[in-house]
């Protein structure tokens, strides 16, 4: 707390209206609110403040919604590169057709390149962490220190790869946790247990459990490699997944649209360290089946998070298009209108999010001792108007380009608009020419086969 | 066509990148086109100019795709006032204790102020033609006549109301057809077969084909009202439209989400002049079953097109996030994710859903002789890179604020975002003191029953 006056904060953001709990499904908001940050902690927040703060920057959020940074728990940064390279086409000619040719392209001033449009894209809708699972990842996270943003990274590995694939995933991991100040943390990253052996994802869940991190990879992403798993080796994903450790290290796991029931109740025995992400734009995209199992999951106090999937197969890297596909689809899925209100719906982009990464308390939330990761959202656009259900209008009318103003750790990454980290234009200069060469497949070779 | 070196055009759009048609699923683009206008009306749509156009005013539109403005085919706009108003409620919760109650408050005032907001959203997100079903309908449409927008009106009613609401609903398509340099056309309006008895739809139909205008109604709207509509009558609700003559004299039908395999059968008799109009967000938000058939309302020949319904039930007024939520929708629902392409959304966005209201060709297309209804589209932001499918980009990454320019019959109605015909601080300011009223239900009383 700052309460010598003496002392000046970093930052006030005042005059704000802020989004201060999400509990029971019910969003409460302070309106009139002051928020302290100092050294990137959020050090105050006073729903009822007299005079004025003292801090070396203030900001006057009046007639704005504050509100904590949204997080995108399962991207693949890089892939803006391959937004629309792959249009209409079913997820095997996907992956085997298009983007895994493409990929053999993908260098690493590439990664660095395409990480710092979907940062850019990122904090231009208020995203202020994503958990990035890709490869030539000291690259992303050049790009993630550039940036400005949060993020937990995880370099991708395939069995096609040998030992080395994991070993480097391991090294990268070790070496990058902590970084930009801590804004980087790290995670294993296993593809998936269709790509990568038992013995890899053991050896995986090992070296997680060494370095007290995350194990993040694809699992049951869909319904159709449930049943192959369950064909070919008598294990569903989630089966694997607990045989082989990774449940227990503590997992991130993408995208679980093949989540059985029974899966639910093994994933309740590690519901503390494992999580779901759910990204229902691409999914509906893909035609896949059953969504992930959203009230199963919750209902067993496992956390499901929001995510975007790579730009190549979402489009957009949007946690509020994320969030309001997810309300209406989870609404029908439930045969309920009265599910997953809005205020349940921004739990899930909040401290739900949050807890899949493991960041509970320190990301999502609006509350002291947190991290300064705040968006400021402008509702008075007349999309938004009139305000009978400041929720509501989050989940249901705010547009991409409401967000004003986005802060990580109490630094401003975009103030009224204005990126203040990338050179937008010559970012997008050298982003255009390279993706002109980026989805040539007369090479004729892969980075890997698609055959779950 | 402006050949005369001495004729100047109202109108140049210079340098776009110009939809030019949607046939068989596929869009076509042309690049460097220039666009000429001349009453109104496109005279000339060259997709590779020499020299420069002679014309009063000329816009550079480079890095911009023009296309057809949208249209929404089936809203309440002045419902702008009830966005928010009732929040994860069942839809009979809706009517009943919140939507029906707080109408009874709505006055003259507030249908002009309501539509004018509602009109302003729509400039912004780019729908350029909406067909509007409400009452005080003179109210809307001194607001339509005020904004710019093209519409088509209908004067809402009940049976409740006798014979009064059917004729004030004619009158009101008499006085008002050909209004606003004919942007304004209008219909027949009654409210549906639940609540309108078939005496009266037969009179509706007979005015309608008496002065040559369509039947806009709601019907089908869920499963559930055509299970009760069997029940208590033995007849699908487009049995009844049938019976009584309305899809004779020509229909726009919202929603069909409860249209069976044979009522699909009885429409395409019709499919010359009656069209479903189709809006998935406030379909799921209020956990509907099944959608609007549309694959087979397609295969049946029957036009489909796109609709927001309500800002009281769908939030916005967003043809895009509506075109977005229908692709990825109709993709899971038919198994098949090479489905509905981006083509064919634009199809149903451009030509099908003018079809709908009965002005193919009219609007909906870029060509010679359609109405220069036309919106400029930015595509240079990073949610929108690279370009490797311009035709995905629209569907599935571009925002309403990347709208940067809205024109009607000719007549810029917002030029790089900024609105020319609506005074935004006086209207919003007006409309949100009024909003403050208008969701009281302490009187008690409500404009109608809803038990289908």
């Amino acid at each position: 707390m700052n309460s010598s006056p003496d002392a000046a904060a970093d930052l006030a953001i005042v005059n704000c209206t802020a989004l201060v709990g999400t509990s029971s499904g019910r969003a409460q908001f302070a309106p009139g609110a002051t928020l302290l940050v100092e050294g990137g902690v959020i050090t105050e927040l006073d729903a009822n403040p007299s005079g004025s703060p003292h801090a070396r920057e203030v900001i006057d959020a009046q007639g704005m919604v504050a509100m904590p940074g949204l997080i995108n728990t399962h991207t693949h940064a890089a892939m803006t590169f391959l937004r629309g390279a792959a249009e209409d086409v079913t997820v095997s000619s996907w992956f085997n057709d298009y983007i895994w040719p493409m990929e053999v392209n993908v260098g690493e001033r590439d990664v660095y390149l395409g990480t710092l449009v979907a940062a850019a894209e990122m904090i231009e809708c208020g995203v202020t962490t994503f958990a990035d699972h890709y490869f030539h990842m000291h690259q992303a996270a050049q790009a993630v220190a550039d940036s400005g943003l949060r993020a937990n990274l995880g370099s991708a590995f395939f069995s096609s790869q040998g030992d080395e694939g994991l070993h480097q995933s391991v090294a990268f991991a070790e070496r990058w946790n902590g970084a930009a100040n801590g804004r980087i943390t790290t995670c294993i990253a296993p593809h998936a247990p269709y790509t990568v052996t038992d013995e890899h994802l053991a050896a995986a869940a090992d070296a997680a459990r060494r370095l007290g991190l995350k194990v993040h990879l694809h699992a049951a992403e869909e319904i159709g490699q449930t049943r192959s798993s369950v064909a070919s080796r008598g294990a569903t994903p989630i089966e694997v997944l607990e045989l082989t450790g990774v449940l227990d290290a503590g997992a991130i796991i993408a995208h679980g649209n093949g989540i059985l029931p029974d899966d639910v109740a093994i994933l309740a025995r590690y519901r503390d360290r494992v999580g779901v992400t759910h990204g229902p734009k691409g999914y509906l995209k893909f035609a896949f089946g059953p969504l992930t199992p959203i009230a199963a999951l919750r209902a067993a106090g496992v956390p499901v998070g929001y995510c975007t999937d790579g730009a190549a197969s979402n489009n957009t890297l949007d946690i509020l298009e994320t969030m309001r596909i997810a309300a209406i689809t989870q609404k029908q899925i439930a045969d309920d209108a009265t599910y997953f209100t809005s205020g349940m719906a921004l739990q899930l982009a909040g401290p739900d999010s949050a807890a899949v990464l493991g960041m509970r308390g320190q990301i999502g939330e609006l509350r002291v001792g947190a991290r300064a990761d705040v968006i400021l959202i402008d509702t008075s656009g007349f999309h938004c108007q009139p305000l009978h259900d400041l929720a509501g209008a989050i989940v249901y009318s705010v547009q991409p380009s409401d967000v004003r103003t986005t802060i990580v750790d109490g630094k401003v990454l975009m103030r009224d608009r204005q990126l203040l980290t990338i050179d937008r234009a010559a970012l997008l200069a050298e982003f255009r020419l390279r993706a002109r060469e980026i989805t040539d497949r007369t090479h004729g070779r892969t980075i890997q086969d698609y055959a779950p």
